[in-house]
């Protein structure tokens, strides 16, 4: 499971705090406790007036880079934001994200053409969210269309299938896994991945929502996700998930997960 | 998801003591407590010496029927102590459990026949649990002969794959899956439950794995399981994976189950 580290935002109010204050040492701690806590990759997000994002966003990646060896996801709803910031990373690592809406996707596709830098895309157009699977996979086609043509491999991309609120779902998420599980076959070098919340949106005792859908998630397919290492429970509950898919030999990730204390106080 | 209440049992050294000491008062809350946290069936199972089995089950039955209007699954390894049993109790019930080893079902199945009693059946028989997945659909195809020729409808039955533990499994919990896809594919209307915590067996943070178990096994169809409903966490994840398979219009029961409090403190 990709673990791509979600905490550097500044939708999150003490991170915004802490951009406003130039507070180096609290976004060295996020990016390197998550590192700690077994991510994979550091999401930075500037979430500022677009007429700073883009030296909030190289502030923001200098100090990860001095906290942790992670690569970056670089994460901006502007993919020109997005393909200017790749430069401030010292290695390849994720565009967080591109999609078929305007021109996102031919904006960064040829960016990162001859790179080794991955892409989340999102499988949505210039007319929102598909509300069937079937239009998903239409989109999905599309984008596989241009990455072909990038000549950027399956194995490059993590496909978020964007899931909707559970609350006002009249099938579940049975339409999401079918989707997963479609794109999967289609393509088994693919990443697919997904935050873990917006399913239990307008639900109490959300994370129960979040912990079930993400297991589920996985069973389908999914193998890289947008969400806080730092949610021990979580973490705990994705090792295992491994485990009982059989992706885990003698269950020696998650007994190391253990050791290092990735999982927490068991509840 | 029909809960089954596992508390009751003399293999749990606190019970067992209550049993020593004829502590009715400790059998009935812990039977109130099961019946509030939201269980379907309260199961009793004595773990005594034979010689007082049956005179034990008959006190703990007695009593859990003081405390609760709820049926009682009868859970002893002795056939002839389950269907000695059944006479305790006000209602029909579950009995708790049959297999294909020795003559179990043989005495079991004629005594429930013309009944409304409910069955778990488990996937072994004299030759011990079958390795493979095919074995077991075997034993199940065994099984559900039987079961025509007693009248006994699939709806009356809890099948039992029988998971094994998963850290000397080599691919994890996937056979199980097929065999729980398979069963409920043949039988929509026939039950598949289980324990939750054998898969754990010889594992750090056995929680985690339990948990994230039922919920990959839910999704393949199990719908019923032998667990402690006081745990808060295990319930929250159980009412959540219901919605998320879309058997719960608008989460109304996901709600519902907050509200009385069924999921305590969320972490």
């Amino acid at each position: 499971m990709i673990i791509i580290g979600e905490k550097i935002n500044g939708a999150i109010p003490s991170v915004a705090e802490a951009i406003a204050q130039k507070d180096a040492d609290f976004i060295k701690k996020l990016a390197k406790s998550q590192a700690d806590a077994g991510a994979h990759f550091i999401d930075v997000c500037a979430s500022t007036d677009v007429a700073v994002e883009l030296e909030t966003m190289k502030w923001l990646i200098d100090l990860v880079q001095e906290a942790t060896d992670l690569p970056i996801a670089v994460d901006s709803p502007s993919a020109e934001i997005c393909a200017a910031s790749l430069k401030f990373c010292n290695k390849p690592g994720l565009v967080n994200s591109v999609s078929l809406e305007g021109d996102k996707i031919d904006l960064v596709f040829p960016v990162i053409a001859d790179t080794t830098w991955e892409c989340v895309v999102l499988l949505c157009d210039d007319t929102s969210i598909p509300k069937s699977g079937e239009q998903r996979l239409e989109v999905f086609a599309a984008i596989m269309e241009k990455a072909k043509k990038h000549n950027i491999s399956p194995a490059r991309l993590h496909v978020d299938p964007l899931v909707e609120m559970l609350c006002t779902s009249e099938d579940g998420i049975n339409m999401m896994l079918g989707v997963i599980r479609e794109i999967k076959k289609q393509y088994p070098a693919i990443h697919v991945t997904g935050g873990a919340s917006n399913i239990s949106f307008n639900l109490p005792a959300r994370k129960f929502v979040n912990q079930a859908f993400l297991v589920l998630a996985m069973g389908a397919g999914m193998d890289s996700a947008i969400i806080n290492p730092l949610h021990k429970h979580m973490m705990g509950l994705i090792y295992a998930t491994e485990a009982l898919k059989g992706m885990d030999e003698y269950c020696i990730e998650y007994i190391g997960g253990y050791r290092k204390g990735l999982y927490g106080p068991v509840k």
